[in-house]
């Protein structure tokens, strides 16, 4: 609850500067459909239609259903509650008449996943509540206010962060020691999940693929579970895997060697893919200031790695992290369709982004890093100490 | 995967009886805004834009983006897998030129939570895909197929709510030898998720308030978490908890009596309290037939109560039970604005419901009975062993 109150304090300087006046969380059942909004700016659940109410002049105010109210009332975060039993229009209206908002945002959003928690039929519920008012045509998208309160990391938020990573790494040390020929890579998954039960944290994301570990050439490549293929001599080994520290992820991929007989070290082509991947990360670390356009960090990484020979990644070179590993906003992003947008945003001080770009070593598997930087005034620090060589075992 | 093949199965019966040529489910980083229709037809999760799209002539089509291929290939209930680099426009336009259907239908309900998965985001994206092409006015809610699905019960889901409900109840049985003046709240709820755990067995709702234990006159009566509070002769206890077993939940609410130095029973007003409780529930189960309006066997609960003087409760009647605790659709509803269309619907064969009414008793605390009913051709059936007698302590 202290991390909620710290990050409310900030959006609610977020909504002075960018001059909106109510910033307006609408729900229900949200243990069902869980808007992401609510884990940094609310911190629990309610059954019934509920609004959370962020204003401009500092009031917090949640208007919520009779049950919902004696649980709402215990949360510090939010110092006006207004109790409703049959419906919640009349009290929502009470509040808007009383604090006369010009500009409210609502929590829709073509691009950023994390800005689009409201649900179509919620929204068409608001609507209806506000026809007639003059409420209905100052509606705005929260989208820039979910940005940069997700992306402007608060120094407890970087603290969170930095012990989700060192953990993290201090895992795949332990890992290098345990991979050799013949084990799975269910079995390597299974190692690093008995070690993060041991530390008693989360995994950052879904059970099914995190930890993901990938032998050898021709595997299914991302986003996907680990499965009983053997780790063989001449392999190239990657994992991409993360934990949750006080709610707040890490998300870092690693590359080993498994050598043959009588190798002293990688193979020739081996070595120089894992090099172009590594120079390409550096590459884009040393580009990221803030208010450089996003689109132009990818391309700097896809370049380095078309110009090298090799075919461009098909996905993103980073996306932000925090409290989701996909913690939405302005990521690393080419301007595909897809990502809308996003790509021509630009990147904001205290963001902390992932570098990722991979490429295939024909013959061997995946060559791919990904490292976590956070982004100062000064240009991008690495918060993950970085892979420099390839790991051999 | 069986269960969701069962029921993506029956989802195509479903678009048979209703008439609609398509349902299409459009989510993106589903494991932050799960659409609840993926639970049910679906079963895992997707990063990039996906279309899970089940057609009324038996075809499956998965649209998904080239990282997410891999593990949706593995999924049995999805026969057609069209993947997408850049944008998932054109490789879905091609799958409705070719499908070419009349009526498509798309998550979003003004009334029920479970059939409003599509975000106001992606609906705009969605319609921003659709511009131009005859599929943008063959749009239409999903709320009545959805609203079959979850509520038309297989036998298969029968036996894993029947599983979950008589473990609640057995739960409940033990409850009752450890209740003591003294424990408080706290020590009531540590017992029970003790037994939760040795049973290895999930819990329906969220931890806060599952279970919720309430002894006592005024304290917060529900959606609240178990207190400090102690337990003291004299009080009216009650209980609301629920497991899910395979995926399923029960749902069940007990009262308890706390008797003082010398009683034998429980006080007049007590057991008159519980008394008509009980008797509300049977004489809405009594009405309970297929195609009854919802709001009539609601009202009739709530006229029981207020006949024996009592104030009515401050809630529905019930809910629909199944996947969630809340389950959505058709409930025993009061025609209060909140609730929508919803108490205008009428009840199907098949669906299982909550009947749990309260009521006050001045000085002991609330009497509250949550049983639930299977209904079938001949009426309503009881799934949950009822209680017919208050539990004395």
């Amino acid at each position: 609850m202290k991390m909620i109150r710290e990050k409310v304090q900030q959006a609610v300087e977020i909504l002075q500067e960018k001059k909106v006046d109510m910033w307006l969380t609408f729900v229900r059942e949200s243990s069902s459909m869980p808007d992401p909004a609510l884990d940094m700016v609310v911190g629990q659940h309610a059954t019934w239609q509920t609004a959370w109410i962020i204003c401009r002049d500092g009031e917090t105010i949640a208007v919520a259903g009779s049950l919902d109210v004696a649980s709402i009332e215990d949360n510090p975060a939010y110092g006006t509650v207004v109790p409703y039993v049959q419906g919640i229009r009349d009290e929502l209206l009470g509040v808007l008449r009383r604090k006369n908002p010009r500009r409210i945002a609502i929590n829709y959003s073509t691009d950023s996943v994390m800005a689009d928690g409201l649900t179509h039929g919620m929204y068409l519920l608001l609507m209806s509540m506000l026809e007639g008012t003059p409420y209905a045509k100052r509606l705005v998208s929260s989208q820039d206010i979910i940005a940069a309160l997700r992306g402007r990391k608060t120094s407890t938020e970087i603290r969170h962060m930095r012990k989700a990573i060192r953990l993290t790494l201090d895992i795949y040390d332990e890992v290098t020691g345990f991979l050799a020929p013949g084990k799975t890579e269910q079995d390597v998954a299974q190692f690093i999940l008995k070690r993060v039960r041991e530390h008693g944290v989360e995994l950052a994301w879904d059970e099914d693929h995190c930890p993901a570990v990938f032998t050898g050439p021709e595997h299914a490549g991302a986003h996907y579970g680990p499965t009983k293929r053997k780790i063989e001599a001449g392999h190239v080994l990657n994992i991409d895997f993360g934990v949750k520290v006080h709610g707040y992820c890490s998300d870092l991929q690693r590359t080993w060697y498994i050598r043959r007989k009588g190798e002293k070290k990688a193979p020739k082509e081996v070595q120089h893919g894992f090099t172009v991947i590594r120079d390409s990360i550096r590459r884009a670390a040393e580009a990221m200031h803030p208010g450089v356009t996003s689109w132009k960090i990818d391309a700097i990484a896809r370049s380095h790695i078309t110009e090298n020979g090799y075919p461009e990644y098909p996905h993103a070179l980073g996306h932000q992290v925090g409290r989701a590993a996909h913690d939405g906003g302005v990521g690393l992003l080419p301007r595909w369709e897809r990502y809308g947008k996003l790509p021509y945003g630009k990147l904001e001080e205290g963001g902390v982004f992932t570098i990722e770009p991979r490429l295939p070593i024909e013959g061997y598997g995946v060559a791919t890093i990904e490292e976590i930087v956070w982004l100062t005034a000064d240009g991008a620090r690495f918060l993950s100490k970085p892979q420099r060589s390839l790991f051999l075992v």
